[in-house]
Formats: C-alpha cells, structure tokens, sequence
C-alpha cells in the first residue's frame, strides 16, 4: 500500500521521540493501589501535562479530584466545523508484587529482543503510558502533514482525558467528568487502552461486559443443629443455596434467571463470521486458566461466551463447618457470592430484578432470603461495527496495517467506557495496540515498539479519517 | 396392677439411699473432655467401684485405658443356667459451659419442685449417673425379693462395665472390651443411657442411626481467575459442587446416591403404627431447632425420618471469596463436608462405595474430584421389637408403669452401641429414664425423682424376667 501522507515515514523517524519520553515517563512509579507511591502519581501527571505542552496543546492542565489527580489537555482545530474528539486513557499504573518474579526492575525500562521482535519492558509500559504516548507521535505526524496544507492545528478538535486512578476502580472519574462536563464536551470518544490480537491481526474492541454482583444470605435454623437429632426433619440452608446455585444454570450452561437473556443484543451473522475468524489458541487460553476443560453456554464459541453472551458465576460460597475433620451438623446459615456478566444491550436493573425474583423462587419454606447488591454496578457496552465512528476507526487501523482487515473484539472484563459513553453522550471507539501477551498486571510488563508504531499511524490517520466522516450519518 | 413382689414398696422405702448416692457421686466433677478434670474422672471410678462393692458385687475393678479408666463389676448368679446380662453406661460427664446459664452450681446437686414434680439438678444427674445409680436401687429390690425365695444372688449373672469416656466419643471403648472380652461375655446386653417420651408415656430406644462422613474437594483451574476474562468460557468448581450436592436429593427430600435405600430395613405397618402413636409436638421441636419449618424425605413422619430413615446432610461448604462486599473470581477449587446417618440394615461399605460413584458421575470435565472419608464411620443399629430380650424389657417396664404400653422409639443420633453388640455378639436392648427436657449436654441438666424410681423398678422387674425368658428363642 502506498503511503501518500508521509505518516509512517515521519513515525519512523521520530520514533526515538517517542522511546525518549517512554524511558522518562516509566521511570515514575505511579502506583495508584498504594498509598506510598501517591506522590509519584501527582509526579506522573505533571510530567504527562508537561508533555501535552511541549507537544504544543494549547491547554495542558492538572486536575485534581478527591482522589488521585487526572490530566486534561486541548487543541482546537482552525478548520470550521472540525468535529471534536475526546481520547481517554490513565497515567497510574498497577503494583508491581511479586517482585522477585521481574526479570528487570519494573521501573528501569529495559529494551530487548525477543524472538527477534524489540520490546520494551517496563511497569506501564503497555497499560498505559506506552499507548498514550504514541498519541503524541502520531499527533505530531498529522501535524506535519497539516502542516503541508498551510495548517497549524489538528483536523479535529482533540480533548486528552487522562485520569489517575484507573487501576484502583475510576473511584472519582464519573465526579470529575460531570463537575467537568461542558469542557469534555466531543462528537466521539477514542479509548486508548485496550489491544490487538497479534502483531498482524490488527483488530479493535467493540464491546465490553457489564456487571452486577451480590451476596445471597439464607438464613435457616436460629443455631447449628445435632445432625443427628434433627438431621432429615428440618431443611438445611447449605443443602437449600447449593440447589439454588445448580439452578441458575441448565445442563448446556444456560442461565435460568428469568428474562436473561431477553434484552441481549445477539450478534448477527456477519459479526459471528467476524468472530470466528479472529485466531483462537485453546491450548493456549487453557494454559493461562491452567484449566482442564473449556465449559459455557451451548451453541456459543469460547470467544461469543467470553465478549458477547452474559454469564452467571459463583465467586465464593460458604456455610457451616470448614475446618480439618469433620463436624455433623446441620448448619444454620449460608452465603454465596455472586456476579453476572452483562453484554448489551442488558438492563442492569432487569437483570437485578430477575435475580431477585429467581432467589424468592428458590427459597424453600423455613429458609429466609436476603440479597444484597454490592453498588449499581457497571454497564456493558457494544460499539456498533456500522457506525460512521468504527467506520473511520476501522480504515486508519487498516492503513497503519498495510490494508489489513481489522477484526472487531469484545473483551469479556469491564470498564468505565460505558459510563463515560453515557456521560459524553458521544459514540466511542476503541483504539489500542496492546497485545495478549503484554503480562499487564503481571510481572514483566512489556509492550511490542512495532505495535507503538503501529498506533502512532493509526491515530494520525484517525484524525484526518474523523474530520471527514460524517459522525451523525 | 397389684405389686405382689414388693418392689415398688422398696423402692419407695429406700429412695432416700438412692438420694445420699447420688448427692455424694454428682458432686464429683468427671469432665472427660477437660484434663484439668482427669482426676476427678478417676476419683469418679473409683467412688462408683467402691459403691458397687456395697451394694455386694463380689468383683468390682477400675479398669485403666488408654484414657481414662471404666468400671468393671460383676455379680454371678447361684441359679443353675441363669443367664449373663451386661449393662453398659459412662460414668463421666459432659462440660458445663456456659457456666453463666446454670441457675445452680452444676456439681452442688439441688433438689426443686417444678410445676409439682421433684427433679434433681445437677450435671450428670440424668446423663448417666441417675440412670446408673437407678440399677443399685433396683438391685437391691431385686435382691430383696430374692431373699424370700431364700436367693442371696441376683436371679441373673450381673456384669456392668461403665466406661469413662462416653461423652469424649469412646475413643478407648472397642479396645478395652476386645482386651477384655472373655470377661464380658454376655447373653444379652442393656444399655442404660437413653430416655422415654414423658413421665406418663414408657418407651424404649430400639435403634441409633450409624454415620459414614467424608469431604468432597474439587479442584478446578489452578488459580482463582478474573471472572470477565475467563468467566463463562471455564468450569467453576463452585458451581459444579453446588449442582452435585443439588443432586444429592430430589425434590422430595429423596436421597439419590446409588443404591442408597438398598438395604433399609424398610418399618413393618405394625412399627408404622407404634410410631404414629408416640406423641410428637411438631411446635416444641421447631422452637428447639429454632426452624420455620420441617423438611424431609417424602411420606415420612419426622419422626420416621429421625429415626428409621437415612439422611444425606451438608455439614458445612466453601469455596472462593467469602469476605464483605464482592470479589469476582472464578474460584479456583471448592469443598464440601458431607455425612450420611445410616439405619439397619445398612452397610457402610455400600454407602461408602455409592457416595464414591455419585461425586464421580457428578463430577464434570476440566474438575478433579478427591473423597476423602473420615474414619470407618458408625454402624447402625436395630432392635428387633419381637425378641425375646425386648419382650421382657417391654414387660419390665410396662409393670413398673401400671401395665401402660411401651412405645419403641428409635434415636436419631449415633453412638457406641453397635460397636458393644458386635463386639459381644448379643441381643441389645435400652433401659433408660431421661426425659426430653432433661437438658443433658446443656446448662441445667436435671434428671425427674420419678424417674428414677421407675427404672429402679423395672430394672428389678427386668433381672427376673430375663431369668425366666429363653433369650435364644
């Protein structure tokens, strides 16, 4: 593919840019779990607004929250009419434990060629300063082809959102946009912190679960009983909760909470055929999940149950005696802990609703129910592949990839997209270059320099893609 | 009923012996379970062995275990061909924590009239040293009336062996009669440690349920993993526990292990019948076991199900997190507790072998499964209500209750028993006097005055019709 814009040639040649600010950035252990570290993640957003400013933003500022602070920079494009975009990633990184398992210290960025491949490992390194600063090179190459039209100014209005406190929940994020929110205004968000499924398979996440939890409590005889004495003649609430939990899936692993799966949003045929081309090493996925079995829903593949069906799972259950031995009782409570995995276009509170109704169906006489849900839980979120936004996505991935088809994903975890999706109330996209084996949140963190590159082409041609695609079409 | 033997009068005129007996022995604090209190265990064995010397036994011993010692007497009968009788009962006590509840010091033995009855308060007054104390008197009555037949042995060879470890779980029981066997044979044996439905209604223990129990560890994958990454697409171990303890029984209360109702000696209309007269206070039991309801195996009373029908109960489950608030993992294993209550005729080896095939077949792809049983377990046992043993315990306490019908009853829970019938290889029967509220094992304990002389009598009553029956008939 020919490369008329110069884009990929500017990349090259500024790449050490890139690597310079990199070495500095990572060398800043902004560990927003821990307390200790909190001065390193203020450290870490003054040397990211620094940044913005010396890349030329206009607006670099700080901003603090009852937590951790975030960083917000703007550039305002000359060109009338230009859409606005707002890009959202974290500066904070994960803690680093166990140490001893790092090969180099995690914040001493360390190049090395794998397999013949140049990575660069560090904490942070992929999630998320490596993907946010190939922003700033990629915004420099569509400046200097902006500049050869006589511009100044990025094709589109760019917002930078960049908080602080991502790897310990978004405690303070949906505060901070709302109190914020007339400066945040964008016709479409760019999310930068997710990946690709292998150096070339270029792709992009279009969706993420939602999730509900609680803690069911049967409460059953006011004390522990003699099983002897009263073993058989009264109901016994672990024996009660466990038939409760085997009930809430069939046989073939399909939820029975009533009206489940009613609002799921079901893939259509074009998108399965997408998902079954997008490369699966089971032998691998079992590997990681040191599992003996795949199991799901029936009549799904691993991937449609991971990033497009909901699930149902037990996260802790317990009762009675749980000691060494044994203790023959009847015992007088239990409790279960459990979470559902939502996929659009789920209701959160029909789903809260049908739980609560599958509980008081599954309470048998002499057993006492409580439910409690833990908060409001998180939406899930679908970006739809037919929209002007993932169109626009879509094409400056595939350029940067050499005219590439660029698959659509879904990851099966979840985010704050959804709630700053409905907070902007603009279409959001997905654009990283992370990849599976990056070992976030693990030791060993790394980030492949190609994919960097990669991503630095793509967000230059974004932006000229953006400007011209009718994002209300 | 006319009393022509006299007993009933002796009793009466020598209760007063009984009362010194007991104010003397209950004031001896033998905890087995505490070794603080091991030497008052010994002070116990030894007063009882020294008690039984006065009464006449020309042997009485304290035989040392293992743990604490047991009481051996023995009483040959001059009568050509009279059969051998071994009583067996414990002479310890349970703990009286908590110690804030009694209403009188538990080893100051009280006397008290409670809505016109006389009761003896003291721990051990009914559990088991009243009911032992009760065989002097009677005794003593029996001998009494064996004198005007110009007799000075009982009609019967007497053996009682009194073991000091009962309420710890007879840890040195099997062995110290196996050392001791020859010593202890027996035509028959009686028990004396059990109760009758109330004051105005005799009945006799004819059964104790057995008990096999054993832990289910299922193993899934190796690690707790993200619920939103792997969740939906891997077995959870939690889950698939829960469905095989689901399975345990249907929806009618119904065990489903193989084979499980096999063996059951299923109760004849005439035991049907004898059950369905106990008097059974369905609100009494359900305050005691502080249970909204009942539950159990489908057309069965709950008194059926105490005590003529096997159980399968979880003692106790766990599994991933069980701490506030949520934590959503796929767990990375899951335990369960389980045990079975046996009734004759069943086997433990059969149970043993069908809980094994049903965790296998319950046991899904991608999850290991380890059973790991608890001890041998207990076996079940049965009297048989048309033996001649039987008949004459019927008779013998029928007469001391005026001629009123003795109802069988059979106990729920699980005791040495079966082991002391195998282990002598006799026909088994229960002469106890407790009462439902005696609050043995608990603050409180009292045995009723009454009671205890009515076991006098029919103790008395017992040694000669088991005299005069044809035990091998």
């Amino acid at each position: 593919m020919t490369e008329p814009d110069g884009i990929r040639a500017f990349v090259a040649e500024h790449a050490h840019e890139l690597a310079a600010d990199l070495d500095e950035w990572l060398r800043i252990p902004g560990i927003s779990a821990q307390p200790q570290y909190h001065p390193d993640v203020q450290r870490s957003a003054d040397w990211l607004a620094a940044a913005f400013t010396r890349t030329g933003f206009p607006v670099s500022e700080v901003w603090p929250t009852d937590g951790l602070p975030a960083v917000y920079a703007e550039w305002p494009s000359e060109d009338p009419g230009a859409p606005t975009v707002l890009v959202y990633g974290h500066h904070d990184v994960q803690p680093v434990d166990p140490l001893e398992l790092w090969e180099h210290p995690p914040f001493e960025p360390t190049l090395a060629i794998v397999d013949g491949v140049e990575v660069l490992r560090a904490r942070g390194a992929s999630d998320d300063k490596g993907q946010l600063l190939f922003h700033l090179l990629g915004l420099r190459a569509h400046l200097a082809q902006r500049a050869t039209q006589g511009k100044a100014t990025p094709a589109v209005t760019l917002k930078f959102l960049i908080e602080g406190e991502e790897e310990s929940g978004s405690p303070n994020l949906a505060t901070l946009m709302t109190q914020r929110r007339d400066r945040l205004d964008a016709d479409v968000v760019v999310i930068t912190d997710t990946g690709m499924l292998a150096p070339g398979v270029p792709s992009a996440c279009t969706g993420m679960r939602g999730l509900v939890s609680c803690r069911v409590d049967f409460a059953g005889p006011g004390l522990d009983l003699h099983s002897g004495v009263f073993g058989g003649a009264v109901p016994n609430p672990a024996t009660a909760l466990a038939r409760l939990v085997a009930a809430l899936h069939d046989n073939e692993g399909r939820v029975q909470i009533p009206g489940f799966y009613d609002d799921v949003l079901a893939l259509t045929p074009a998108e399965r055929e997408l998902f079954a081309r997008i490369p699966f090493d089971e032998a691998q996925f079992l590997r990681t999940a040191q599992s003996g079995a795949l199991f799901g829903e029936a009549g799904q593949s691993t991937l449609e149950r991971l990033g497009a069906r909901p699930t149902a799972e037990v996260n802790g259950i317990w009762s009675g005696y749980m000691g060494p031995g044994g203790k023959t009782i009847v015992p007088s409570d239990a409790h279960v802990h459990l979470s559902f995995r939502l996929v659009a276009n789920m209701d959160r509170a029909a789903v809260v609703a049908g739980v609560d109704e599958f509980v008081a169906a599954h309470t048998p006489a002499g057993i006492t129910a409580v439910v409690e849900w833990n908060g409001q839980g998180v939406a899930p979120l679908v970006v739809g592949i037919n929209t002007p936004a993932y169109g626009a996505l879509e094409r400056s991935i595939s350029r940067a990839f050499d005219g590439l088809p660029v698959l659509p994903t879904r990851e099966g975890g979840s985010g704050p997209e959804a709630e700053i999706e409905a907070i902007i109330g603009a279409p959001l996209v997905f654009l990283g270059v992370g990849l599976p084996d990056d070992q976030i949140h693990a030791p060993n963190e790394k980030v492949t320099v190609s994919m960097l590159h990669k991503g630095a082409e793509a967000a230059a041609y974004l932006w000229a893609e953006l400007a011209r695609t009718d994002l209300a079409a």
